[in-house]
């Protein structure tokens, strides 16, 4: 699944995370312990152990959680791109398709399917113990995210 | 926007709020200080402050937070309906269309469109200062719903 | 549901309308008798009456039919604000609530939620006989919409 | 992408495919040329060449029809698991990456992601000249087709 690209700026998905986990408030509250896993150009691999605090009522992970993970998920795949700044988000949609409790490890795959001048497009996919938990697309707005001195992006026009 | 039908259990709305808030985690954690302002049949209007934990590093209101709040907002449009178990998500989407700061006070519109016996269909919309914020959608399945004994909705076939 | 609002420029939702049933060759195709009923500024209502040839073989109304008439109701609703070309979309997505089958009339109403300088976001209900039959949302990409010299939308900035 | 697994029921898809065609009136109306270009169990290869009646007012592939594609791509993906029957949709949801000209072949990537004794979950991705075209989901309620006669999938509980 992870094709033989290099990632131009390998620590950019790092940065990324870091920044989101210690500039905002909502992200540390929720997810200080996403990782990192792998990532290319394109593509990242993440992941998250579900805590007691990610859960509903129904003692299952929480729809609002996994939403917020392919909102983050999207954006780490922007930054595999060599983008510091990500975008706004203009749209996120997600499919619940099985559950997960509590101690389970949810791998995230992240991809950009589109990265143009003005959106980007990215594909998320939530899995644990080799089944789909659930995906969703979100979509962001770049045009402004371009100019941020920290983007390692070469001459993207 | 409320039109004049009485709600047929009209503590249920709170009482499932209440439920959300103490025997899971994550809507303790992300949302302690959401409220329900008005509820009939079919319709919940609540309310919640953007606190500095809900931002993104943007200093604006993260969308994985916006996202949850349409999660709960469908979740309570079912439970206007009578229903104390609301079911569990299938899917989830949502538009962002302004952004929203820290002391902002967001207004839920939450609205049960469809509760069948099987899926039940939710519309949710937030707006702040009079401009709409985001608006989303958010569809669970219910057949196992309906056996709760908690549950006020009379004989639903 | 209409407020007293004047259309800018009443006779743009027809003629956009128009524009898509002889301009391209879908809408003339599959919607040919999509009417125009009502619009006001930011909203449209439309309708049409389902046709044999817009059944699959369960012989109720296609998904792909109504997803084609959250297309064109969120272009429409764009329309009415003034604008005569209505940009590109990004995003559209359709909630199935229940089926319409064939001799039936289905009201469509759309609304512009937003009219931004570079996004455009769209709501449209479908419903017939009195019951919702499908919801959904249509973004659009307009920032190239604005120069188009038929527009009547005075000095947007 | 085609893992080597044994299509159950090869000519089903196929079958199912035909029946769209003839039973119905709108894909016969809108995509007589669908084909199929391969399947296995859960996955389907298919594909269209864009044609004048498939464009918008812009000469470009009309967002409905790419819908419509979304919503039978993921028909045939259930197909591909055995399904005559495939149920009814209660989902579509698309992102529109870049457009297709006439005359353009879209080749279509169907994956059944999840199917439940309720719900399933199909994933379509369009792509023409080596470029994503968009890309869907398309969900939907399966309960009462499990019962269909002409089904080809054993002892499904």
């Amino acid at each position: 699944m992870f094709p033989s690209v290099v990632l131009r700026s390998p620590g950019m998905v790092q940065k990324v995370l870091k920044s989101f986990q210690t500039e905002g408030g909502y992200d540390m509250l929720v997810l200080p312990g996403l990782k990192v896993v792998n990532s290319e150009e394109g593509r990242v691999r993440a992941e998250f152990t579900v805590e007691k605090q990610h859960l509903n009522r129904l003692q299952s992970v929480h729809g609002g959680l996994l939403a917020t993970v392919v909102d983050v998920g999207g954006s780490l795949a922007l930054a595999s791109k060599g983008l510091y700044a990500t975008g706004v988000s203009t749209d996120i949609n997600i499919s619940y398709i099985s559950g997960a409790k509590e101690g389970q490890v949810v791998t995230i795959d992240c991809r950009c399917d589109k990265l143009g001048k003005t959106l980007a497009f990215t594909s998320v996919e939530l899995s644990s113990n080799g089944r789909l938990v659930a995906i969703g697309r979100h979509n962001k707005f770049v045009a402004q995210a371009y100019a941020h001195p920290e983007n390692e992006i070469g001459n993207k026009k």
